[in-house]
């Protein structure tokens, strides 16, 4: 691409649109080219803004990925009534939108880079950190029922439940049948270790 | 590296000191040049071998890898007695394993590689399928003690630790208290949920 097909910004100012504006193009480009094809040249390009702006906003294209990747996922936090079904259709969820869309191949791709590069790191870290805070309203809405034992983190509590989710990402197993999750989560629920009689 | 510096092989049988001396290669190379200057032509090279032979036996560069950083890894399943303290010691032993020594950058390559190619893919998850049996004997030890509720599968409980583990590496999060991971260890042994009155 040549300089003078971006439209350049007035001035400092952030326009406010620019930032929907970029994440619409990356979120096009990724349908229509993939992973491969995804690259911030390109987005630039169809969003009308200099690769700098991009930069300013988003470390790495991995950050910017990441953004399109949680724009994209609108898992809801189901509510059962109890603990045990919440955690078991979040899984259920997550697993199924991981399987059957591109999402899955976009977040393995970016906690691959993440593991290289340095800028991708931070970006995976704050963003799973934010998912560990987001899914911690799982275990809330436990305790606030009086599911959850007294002295339970939130979000160490959520921490098991990613950690299991990303096991399963990347060793591609997310095939997960309904009984081996129930057997998972209770193991999670009740513990591995035997009631003191 | 031409033709003629490589020892052929006589005839078609395996030469069982071979894959030992690969692996001595693999696992100087590894220690000399780092992982960026570790490829199968340099290791083909050192041990003197063809690189369709190593391809016989390792079906990629990731899991030649994976072999190395297994023999490296010298972490004994400490009996202290009983799980939970086995458990701490255990994750303790590998964070400390791949924040102190090249392990846990060779762990998290082999990892990203496998998210884009099929044959490291394989090789990661045979591995981690090894990996996962061999953790179950901190479970089984347990289960032989009375410490662990009946019906739990081994393999299952095993999972859950590893899954704590990779998910610690990915994000970069190694330096985990003492503190924390028993907070951590207790939630996998006694759940999340509050017991019954």
């Amino acid at each position: 691409m040549t300089e003078n097909t971006q439209r350049r910004s007035i001035g400092a100012k952030r326009n406010p649109a620019s930032a929907e504006a970029i994440l619409d193009a990356a979120e096009n480009l990724l349908a229509e080219r993939g992973l491969r094809g995804f690259t911030i040249e390109e987005v630039a390009r169809r969003a009308r803004a200099g690769k700098p702006t991009i930069y300013k906003w988003w470390s790495s294209k991995a950050a910017l990925l990441l953004d399109v990747y949680q724009r994209q996922k609108t898992i809801a936090f189901q509510d059962t009534g109890n603990l045990e079904d919440d955690i078991v259709a979040f899984i259920t969820a997550i697993t199924i939108h991981w399987r059957d869309t591109p999402a899955g191949a976009v977040f393995r791709s970016v906690i691959a880079e993440a593991q290289s590069d340095e800028k991708a790191g931070q970006a995976l870290r704050r963003f799973s950190d934010e998912r560990l805070s987001e899914t911690s309203f799982l275990i809330l809405r436990g305790l606030e029922r009086g599911e959850i034992k007294n002295g339970i983190f939130p979000k160490h509590a959520a921490r098991w439940i990613s950690s299991y989710l990303w096991f399963r990402l990347l060793t591609g197993d997310l095939d997960v049948s309904q009984q081996n999750l129930r057997r998972d989560v209770s193991v999670l629920l009740l513990g591995l270790r035997k009631d003191e009689k």
